[in-house]
């Protein structure tokens, strides 16, 4: 029997991108979707890609009944978010994709997002989703916090490594190019393609990036003791995709081994062999994460190159992910369709 | 049960976009891959985004036992084509993706790829791969030859309302915008990143392009008479898939009408309310074609514009379409992934 | 003694395009800038690549002393343009790059752009900018009127074939290609990376674009009667440039010789050797415009390309070539700078 | 009166820039072009852009005479090139825009350059031509050496923090990203706009590209002991320019007063305020190199970011600056073109 679905924030482009997924997946059935400003609109006025398919009409978030809905994903803005989930039944299932329950610590959340937050017991409640470390929690969990797609990238490249101590924790440098969809689709000038084209430029540079509170709890976690590094983003000119450089201070074939042992039996996670590393278009529009290490001509450095798709793996991609688990499916239904290349 | 497929010339894009599709199919089973220069190599090596994939390694086309195999799509070049289909089992279903079938009259073939055919007879044997228009051929062919990507574009525009006699059929005027991975892989300047980005430019100008003698073959069928249409296509800075803008004399409500009955039961192909039309993206990666119809200050002239990824709906996509009628499948199946955006 | 300058609206991309341009005018020195609502700002801080340039802050229009400017050019909004030019000194030279006096026609202008003009007795003085063909008039002008860059396009490529009438002038067919900077740097959502990357569409289809004014003003000003374009644009992942097909009756060796005969003299306009047709890139950032026609395997059809980039022949460079008129320097001064390849 | 100048290799990208930026040089007049493969052919063939310029054809290297020539520029490949410049008069003064005269010790050559160099005297002879840093050796030599154009943008970021000892010598970071057009007008798979586009690769990873040489040569003589940096190239789906981010330890604030004095008095390099960081298209097209600096959450942690364009400040534009020392004209002659924005 197919579960009901509704997409909370189904006019930006995790939306769009959860029902691009939800349109294959065997057992997910769209019962609702919700885009305040657009409300009244048919999908395909928003999306005209999603013509062919039979979706609900935008609604108000107001106007949805979810009583018959098994899970709800909510694409919403960053704090618009913990105050609607607030206000949703306590048996229901939610994948938030927001920033909004990803530091569970209060005082953090307000650190990186400028407020206090207004729903610190669902944000004790939420599991980090990061579904490759945190299987067994998600599975059981009413409310998984989608991670930041950059978040995400950074720890696929790094966690092991950090959990087993084969680098040196306090010399972690990770430079990360991003491409425009992480932005959403949102109007700001350096999102134009007049100026992004032939462009590439840093943002929140000097440790000011949000995700970095992620790291910092998580990478912490997975050490047993404070890690703090170094990140600085470059938005370039593409669509899609992460591409994330580390250079790490470490034996470079212990941190390849360490990664190849760590994911050997994950499905959407590919190790690369030892001196070849990804190129961020092989992992285009799928939920695969291809990650490699090269060493240096400088003995003890290791680089380890990681690339996803910000909005699948990074995103919408890892929360039918772990919407499979929350709902007792194949963890890996919906998700197999291969990378578009070219 | 899966049907065996092999796929002969495995390391073009085609090849690579067959094996994509496939990793999705419900029913399809890849058995075997050719690509002669890198006969030996696995898929991995040559196309990384595949790197989940459990393939089999590129083989020499004489080194392949074709025993078991249920269908085989030949993505060689042209030419290639005939010299090797000729050589298979005349039991053996084949899929062509080359342009070696797609013209019925030795002649034509002549004119256009400027030597004789070495296979008349399967010439006469192959059915034209327009699945929509020649759906029952299909399901009984052994040799399909899948269309030219600009010529399925036009036909998709046209066809109908040459048929119906709804245009001046003496005055055709398309101008197409087709994107790289239409010329393949192959090492040519004008592919270069360096000289396509930030470029247009028309070639096979003037009426020299060979999907043209599809345009000839099909839309004179069509019509029951000889029917010229003028043709120039436009190199964009874009990976894949085809705009194509017909400008036409005739009414255009009665054109509208004309295409939106003609494809009213189509899965693929979706004709958008009158006055709007496609934009090239709302397509890509996916097998579906839009179709809109525009009327223009000037009483008398509609324009019809038409897209689809030449890579999906144009080649592989198409290939799988009518593999599945040849082999008793749904003719969706593996197909119905929705487009990639943004 | 070099010129004093003034940019009514520098903060547009036509503005930093102007400033570009007199970085190495031999004899024109800016002497103020406009952007009202960036006043106070250094241009450095809303074109950082100026940033090696000793410009003035911008400034209010108000607060700029026009006494010893020699001549302005007016790049703001189409409207606004009007209302300010109106205000200025009648014995202030002015190069306006809006559309504000492109049509001479109140109810042309009024059908066009929705509302009457508000300074009749300026757009009956304002002199059509478009050099080639206006030379003598601009020369002794106070008021030029900047033309559209598709407008000035199309222009090159058909004026001569309508003076000679060496074309069938009731069936030309017009399709052109547009980078995104000709919208300007304002924010909307189909002009961002993610929505134009790997994207084409049709826009102002079916006559409705506001450039075809100037068409039928002009084309028909050239024949001696009414003229009627057909005049589709398109929308392609660029950020420079235009190329426009342009399918005629007529003879093609005619309309080459034409063409040829027209521009043997002047020093922007390439016509290429009969049987070529231009690349867009290939007048990037630069000042000329090629120009190139093939025959058709249909006898009796003519196919004329021509490629400008928007804005520098088809806006600021035209802006300062008719400047280097009204102020008495060669043309060719500031504007022979190569296109920028690749 | 002007100089007259040859340009051996005129066929590829650097050949071409050289010519643009000739195109407006106030004494430079080109006397003879080179294109061994092309040679007989108008540059209008082989670069339509260049239409416009009345150059003299292609020719061979043996068939060109330099009796008149005053300055060589030599785009010729490696290895080609000290060939070539080996059978010079020892009177023509030449700017060698190939690697082989970059690196002064013949075994540092085979180093990088897998064989011996054939002329080691002219090796000895060259001067290193980061204008900025050998204005004066520059100014006197008869052979100056084209810096690698990643070696450039490096060394502008850095070698004034080594040369003053303001940051870690053993642990510098560089991590770059590089637009396509570095690689040449090359056919090679990976430079295809279909492979490019919408990617991102790390290429010559682990200490291998061939630049590092120049940066162990310049910058352990710039810190009078041996300095070894670690280097990581991105290419990027961009034509033109470079994006430099540097990853040191030092104190940010005295770094950044570091390069701005290092820079006060260059025209070229513009260090821009405390805190702000360069995009790579602020200096598109132009001869400028923008450099900024951030600090860090990290206490002791400063980043450098440098950007130029490949093809002008990174190789033809310094070439042009160097030959403007050795013929006695004014160094910023014909280099003073604004970047090209948007």
């Amino acid at each position: 029997m197919p579960h009901n679905i509704a997409i909370l924030g189904a006019s930006g482009y995790t939306g769009a991108e959860l029902i691009r997924l939800i349109a294959t997946h065997p057992s997910f059935r769209i019962a609702a979707l919700s885009g305040d400003r657009k409300a009244g609109q048919p999908m395909a006025s928003v999306y005209p890609h999603l013509r062919h398919m039979d979706l609900p009409d935008l609604a108000r978030i107001e106007d949805i009944d979810l009583k018959d809905v098994d899970l709800v994903f909510c694409a919403l803005p960053h704090a618009t978010s913990q105050a609607v989930i607030s206000e949703l039944s306590e048996d229901l299932k939610v994948v938030d994709l927001s920033a909004d329950f990803r530091l569970g610590d209060p005082a953090e959340y307000e650190k990186w997002y400028g407020k206090p937050h207004s729903a610190t017991a669902l944000q004790k409640e939420a599991v980090y989703g990061l579904t490759e470390f945190y299987r067994e929690e998600i599975r059981g969990a009413r409310l998984v916090a989608g991670t930041g797609c950059n978040a995400a990238t950074g720890q696929y490249a790094l966690r092991p490594l950090v959990e087993e101590g084969v680098i040196n924790l306090g010399d972690i440098v990770m430079d990360l190019k991003a491409a425009a969809s992480g932005a959403g689709r949102s109007l700001k000038e350096h999102l134009l393609f007049s100026e992004l084209s032939e462009n590439v430029k840093g943002y929140s540079m000097g440790g000011a990036h949000r995700h970095i509170g992620e790291f910092d709890q998580e990478l912490s976690k997975a050490a047993g003791r404070d890690v703090r590094v170094q990140f600085t983003p470059h938005l370039i000119p593409a669509t899609r995709g992460i591409l994330l450089t580390c250079y790490l201070k470490g034996d470079p074939e212990r941190v390849y081994e360490t990664l190849a042992d760590a994911y050997a039996n994950e499905v959407f996670v590919e190790v690369l062999p030892f001196g070849e590393t990804p190129q961020m278009k092989d992992v285009r529009a799928s939920n695969f994460c291809h990650i490699g290490v090269v060493g240096d001509r400088l003995s003890g450095r290791a680089t380890v190159v990681a690339a996803l798709d910000n909005l699948t793996k990074g995103s919408s991609g890892q929360a039918i992910q772990n919407a499979n688990l929350m709902l007792g499916e194949t963890e890996t239904a919906g998700l197999m369709a291969a990378p578009v290349y070219p």
